[in-house]
């Protein structure tokens, strides 16, 4: 059977990079976060993935069509070379996210990655208008004492994570690569600028970077204002109904 | 595990073919066209494909079965080599999806294929009974330009397409072979003819090729007319249970 | 990944024998008439196959456990050998299917095998109280001028067969295998031994043998009983449930 | 595509050793039996197993993430070797649970393992408050009178064992190796301390040795008064809720 491929165009140079991970999941907080970086620092994408493991679905763009992938972006932050990995998709079943976490780990560690850093939603089922919070887990006790004073939030009774941001972890942990998980709390039906917000907000913290997220933050703007709307639409057509209602009974 | 099969009976010589798809999809409108080529042009069959990712089932006609399948043809369209490939099946599982486009594009790369038609269906609810518009999608931005003046037509909010038309064109652009994807407006829950001979009507547009349409314009109005007796007898059935309903008020 | 294995426990002498093929599915009708001919003409089995493929549990008969399996057995009918595969499951996904059915036609193959005769049901949703019709349908178009005259019957608007009884002769087509499947018309949501015995009535007529179905015959009175009494039941319930809704109107 | 790894950190010396199996399952009897071993005689772990079919999650506890995996423990049991396998997950589909089990009797063999025991529950829909019992099903007919005698009691009419349990004495019976699996009753969707303690009496009884039970009780008598309770709150919102009733009908 065909396996999944990991494509380099070129192998840049970098030094004990880091390496961010933000695909599609809940709220698409992590995806967001991580094309922010990518825009704000134009990192430059030197590789991508393909796999079997996809969807077998191609996607669309003003008439031209795209094989699902995920991508490797390179960008420089404060001195830092870091890895970015973004996509359209996760696999779509178990021996999938295995087979992808692991050429991502062969990759990652191809460049000698000593630190990687996943971004994610945590679903609470409420939308955050002012600041969500960022929860962290990490692969390696040490890492909660070298966190900690960063603010690295602890959740406890967790449930499990589930796709690549909690696999590249776990299998990172079995090869002695240590990294952290960040996800920001969210809605988790909505797609959420703010929460990618926080997590950014709760990294950059981290790793010592700058970056502006005012685009996040209108993006958000944008998000609540069609709520707003969509549930001023609602209030208007259910004081309708009722009005009704009304009429009906007294006739 | 074993592979999917693609078995050549023999190795026709061709210069530069096109490869058509028509497997199998929404409302059968690619299956419907290619096999009409096949019909028309009286296309001869070189090879087949058999595959452990179809489903395990085997079809029967007249008394005999045969074990699913994907079948390539070829045949001389005003002086082109065209490989059609057609069948009665596609993949069960992402993985068998992925696996078979590759074989296909494996065999399409031996005969050096210039380009790739998929022919499919667009699901829009609704059955027309005139011309259903055709709607296309390329793999690389320069086919937009080339095939611009056919009247190839974008559109805008596409969702992704799924299976071996989407596949073909999105694993073929990693492999540098373009193509385009027409797929004809559809109910979705009919076998439509008719769109299939939008389908044909644009593509011969694009290939400068004519192709007599009148078996599928038939197949279409018997459909229409059998659409017809459906509704005229649904309408009695209801008119005889409204008028039941009276006269047992009445009684 | 673990494949599926073929146990031959002894090669045994044959010449050009027939494969008979009857694992679990609608009625049980194939199991039954292939186990039937195993207890009545004292098959010996020769080998089994184990395989990943098959569901991950173990069956229980009298506090001992065994793991899912099909079997091959020989037997020695009016002087040709015949070769009868059974067992307790089928493959459990579509690439399983397509492994087994291999498997099985690569044991055939090794033992020269001239015919295979698949045997299973045909569901109805009705009971035939009397003797269910047998279907016959073939791998190639030889056998029906071959097997017309034994009554082997067509029918007409078939739909696919699921499973390994169609996949045998399906994949077995594509190695010049010839093969017959026999269905037996059953309900499909009972144990039909007596479509069973027509089953077996219908290849003993093809194949020149006699073979004693009393035993068939005999669960299949039982069956019936079983049913009648259920009706009854049945019935008795309602007519007490009517009585007591009048009482209590009465009252 | 990537297979399930043994790793063993080393090979500890070990003489013809028993293998007690307690993954979760139904009432996760099996498991709460073997980590309370586990504990009371403080195993040494010397081994996991990581695997693609394994779900693709990781579990967390107090902010520390790790891998689904299964693990091998070593104890002496009354001067008998035992390895024990643990953990938190079952293969998520059936080729996986295939792979599992016969890489964990590869394992088994390799140190000559001599007996297999497997714990599991059997679901009845009833807790036991006094003493579950516990039924034994073995892979060879010898077992069964060479443990009658220890009280090994059969259960008639049992549908098959699903999962390891049943697959490591299914798959073992081929390769000669004999075992045992003892199915404590179960109310099936409660975790379930006093079933395992019935297991563990049943396997202490059969092995020969002495195990503290106390907390496995413990634990059961917190589960009960948590029942207790949960049962209290739900009879008096029942009474409150028919004394607004009745309210309400005065009213």
């Amino acid at each position: 059977m065909i396996e999944s491929e990991v494509k380099l165009f070129n192998r840049p140079k970098m030094e004990k990079p880091l390496l961010i991970e933000g695909l599609p999941g809940i709220g698409y907080v992590g995806k967001l976060a991580a094309e922010h970086l990518i825009e704000e620092f134009e990192a430059e994408k030197f590789g991508e993935i393909n796999s079997p493991f996809f969807p077998h679905h191609v996607s669309i763009d003003s008439g031209i069509l795209s094989p699902a992938k995920n991508e490797f972006y390179l960008v420089e932050l404060e001195g830092k070379d870091v890895i970015i990995l973004v996509g359209d998709v996760q696999a779509t079943s178990s021996e999938g996210h295995y087979e992808l976490a692991n050429k991502v780990l062969d990759t990652a560690e191809s460049f000698d990655v000593s630190r990687i850093f996943t971004l994610g939603g945590y679903a609470t089922g409420q939308y955050s208008k002012s600041q969500p919070k960022v929860f962290g887990v990490v692969n390696h006790p040490k890492l909660l004492e070298e966190y900690g004073s960063d603010g690295l939030v602890i959740r406890e009774g967790t449930g499990p994570i589930i796709g690549i941001s909690g696999l590249l972890l776990g299998l990172g942990s079995l090869r002695s690569i240590r990294g952290v998980c960040l996800l920001g709390e969210t809605h988790g039906m909505l797609v959420d600028h703010r929460s990618a917000r926080s997590v950014l907000e709760a990294l950059s913290s981290m790793l010592d970077f700058k970056v502006d997220l005012s685009k996040l933050e209108e993006h958000a703007k944008k998000t609540e204002s069609i709520l707003r709307r969509m549930r001023k639409v609602e209030k208007l057509r259910k004081r309708r109904k009722e009005r009704e209602e009304e009429v009906s009974y007294i006739g």
